[in-house]
């Protein structure tokens, strides 16, 4: 607790620090305090700064840091970041960051903020970023970078080291890309392997060493991009348009950090986060949005909740159901959600697709029946015990059992049908999983009661 | 559809003629079919056999075959295949992958039969792996390979562009580094650019166009190493021992496939599945652990069930009460796990740490208040019209209300105390965010009530 506390106290003089040099305007000063930070920590600093010391900040600092910090915010935050600058600065702050980001941050944002921005921009850079943001999300055209190491096919090898050599700050935008050859109408020929290049002699055609590269086209989907880079060492992909043409380079770190993203927007969306929110957003767009989600929800509530209603006779003829009907909904709420996270698990992992939906099928219910059984009974002693009678025992046992094994089989199913139909499993599958499981556990408890009365007033 | 079903008879072909060869102990005609495929089909179609098909396949198909289907599977699987092959079967297969894939195998594997594998090793590789297995997951000794492209400090340009001529097929497990200059005790001096590789005479001491290396201990931990790749475009970072001496290399893709896997496994826990389950493990396996799961989840159940069993008189009273309970909690649980969701997010992007509790807070009740009294007007609404009672409606509006509020709380802050008292923020939330959530809720709705019972009954 001691290191915390001291962790504590730094760390609030370093805000203080940041807040003092805002106030005087001093650049230089906050240059200072932010740079030699992780980009990571540095962010987080910006961030529990109120918006409009952010802005301050954000026009105060060097355009690196302010492109750097940029670069590291997650995409949603970035654009409202750099919607909110001038546009002249905002296009000296884009005009340091690679291709696929600048796209990615303009492409998200208004049109009319866009165009203000690109207006500023060097002109043949604008035009890069408007062809780069017309891609779609999660193809290799919205994750390429459009700096290519290229050389055309008359090209030497003396003509690739001199630019190596050379200082030209444009070689650290290609970096870990492999010298790429195109012929005179851009099409991409061959690859140049490290290898090759530093023991051929200088004067040698770049020709006579390529090899034959494998491309992909700006419409290939992720998926298949990650078996790529799983397969291959490459650092880079170079992807051509429908023509043929070589238009950018997917990098493997573009499709890790797009892999991850995917994954952890899918895991925010199961718990009922739609968007990117973080709590630096504004309260009325973070409230509006979860609110969005939440109203869907009661609706599914109060649906489940009308077969409570229809059976107001039986619950008041034996009071003690009430205490067991959230339970049942709850526990099978669990055991469904384990299925349709490890469907979700597989998916993503490609052991699974949509066609195997009767093999999930199988293999869940196998679960469902050992699980079923054994929380069955385990509920229905609680039940006995708690309230002394048997027969309410087996009520609850029942209705646990058969619900367990009815949620394994729809959380098992339900994000791979959801799929086949083209609609997101993660945001739908828990909603639609719990409505059922909720609907047909206070059924089944409440109409095996009505069965056993006899039985359970004895 | 068409195509769905297409896809479908195509791949049962393939099923089946994989079957076939398998049957016919054709090694050949199974490397045909399979090696074609990307590796996550190929697994895919693996993990559809039963286990003693897998057996029998991953025994027949080259060792590079076998090797590739290890490391595409997820470790707790890899480890599974692994340990069911002969030793000296296993031996082979491990020796084809890079040393850090084959010390997250055996690191995972029973110790027996982790020595009997070893023992057929190369003794040199074998002794390797040992020391590689002992580090802990998640830190750059867990995560590096030995595999160094490394060269004595009074090395020549020369003899760098030698080896990397070579035909060493050791050469391409260095795959991106750099070359690494060490002193005579092993300590890394030095780091050697392309670029000056390129450019410098062949005759030239490395440590003359060496710069100094940013290096890592064996035990940094894997959000350091993020942040490093994140601010440097390096494909590796050296590691040290505490002596100071070069015992390894972090790669880019182990820091980012580690990163990715730890965010599924997160997410995993959240939903209530512990452990890697894939559904080719076996039935008892799978069954075991997620009841062990729901077994801690309905003692929690019982708990919070045991509010409504002491307000029994109060809900044979309003039997329209029982109705609502179940909703109240639903949508708080669902508030709250939003709040668990964003927290842990923002704690995957390092945004928010332990320490920030108070001001995370402070987010959250702003959105709980909004959202508490935007939900308690709507519920309380449907209550009071769907049972024609506005004292009903007032008593679930208002529970509902005020157990939002302490359900975004709860779920905002929850794992960040977890995490400072160094429990596991995924798995643990969720359980005690619900069980808190449905007490409060039932505690809420039926204490109301029993205040309100004269307007209630009126």
């Amino acid at each position: 607790m001691d290191d915390l506390a001291e962790v504590e106290a730094a760390e609030e003089g370093l805000t203080k620090q940041i807040r003092n040099a805002l106030e005087a305007e001093d650049a230089e000063r906050l240059n200072a305090l932010l740079d030699p930070l992780p980009y990571s920590e540095a962010l987080r600093e910006v961030l529990t700064l109120s918006a409009d010391e952010r802005d301050r900040l954000l026009n105060l600092v060097p355009t690196e840091l302010a492109a750097e910090l940029i670069e590291e915010a997650p995409n949603e935050m970035a654009v409202d970041l750099v919607e909110r600058m001038e546009p002249e600065r905002a296009a000296d702050v884009l005009e340091e960051l690679d291709s696929d980001v600048q796209a990615d941050v303009i492409g998200e944002m208004d049109e009319e903020d866009a165009e203000a921005i690109l207006s500023e921009m060097d002109e043949d850079e604008a035009a890069d970023v408007r062809r780069l943001a017309a891609y779609e999300d999660g193809t290799a055209g919205g994750l390429m970078m459009s700096e290519v190491f290229r050389f055309p096919d008359r090209a030497t090898v003396g003509a690739v080291l001199r630019m190596v050599a050379s200082d030209d700050a444009d070689f650290d935008r290609y970096r870990g890309q492999h010298p790429y050859v195109t012929d005179p109408d851009g099409r991409p020929v061959g690859v140049v392997s490290l290898r090759s290049l530093l023991t051929a002699k200088r004067s040698a055609a770049l020709t006579s060493i390529m090899i034959e590269p494998l491309t992909v086209t700006v419409d290939t989907t992720l998926e298949v991009l990650e078996d790529i880079f799983d397969e291959h060492p490459f650092l880079g992909v170079p992807v051509v348009d429908e023509a043929g043409i070589l238009v950018g380079v997917v990098s493997r770190t573009a499709v890790s950090d797009a892999v991850l993203e995917r994954s952890e927007s899918e895991s925010l969306k199961r718990q009922g986060v739609v968007g990117d929110e973080l709590r630096s957003m504004p309260l009325w767009l973070r409230s509006r949005r979860r609110l969005a989600w939440l109203s869907a929800n009661i609706v599914l509530n109060v649906i489940a909740a009308s077969v409570i209603s229809a059976y107001e006779e039986t619950l008041a003829a034996v009071i003690a159901l009430a205490v067991f009907l959230p339970m049942v909904s709850d526990m099978s709420g669990c055991s469904g959600n384990q299925a349709v996270g490890v469907t979700m698990r597989e998916l993503s992992l490609g052991l699974v697709r949509p066609v195997d939906a009767f093999r999930v099928w199988l293999k869940e219910i196998s679960v469902g029946v050992i699980n079923g059984i054994a929380l069955g009974i385990l509920i229905g002693i609680v039940a006995w015990l708690w309230k002394g009678n048997p027969a309410l025992g087996l009520v609850i046992g029942l209705a646990l059992a058969l619900n367990t094994m009815l949620a394994v089989s729809i959380g098992g199913v339900v994000p791979l049908l959801l799929k086949r139909v083209g609609q997101d499993p993660a945001a739908a599958s828990g909603p639609l999983l719990t409505t059922i499981t909720d609907m047909a556990g206070f059924f089944l408890v409440l109409s095996l009661a009505t069965l056993m009365m006899p039985w359970l007033l004895r």
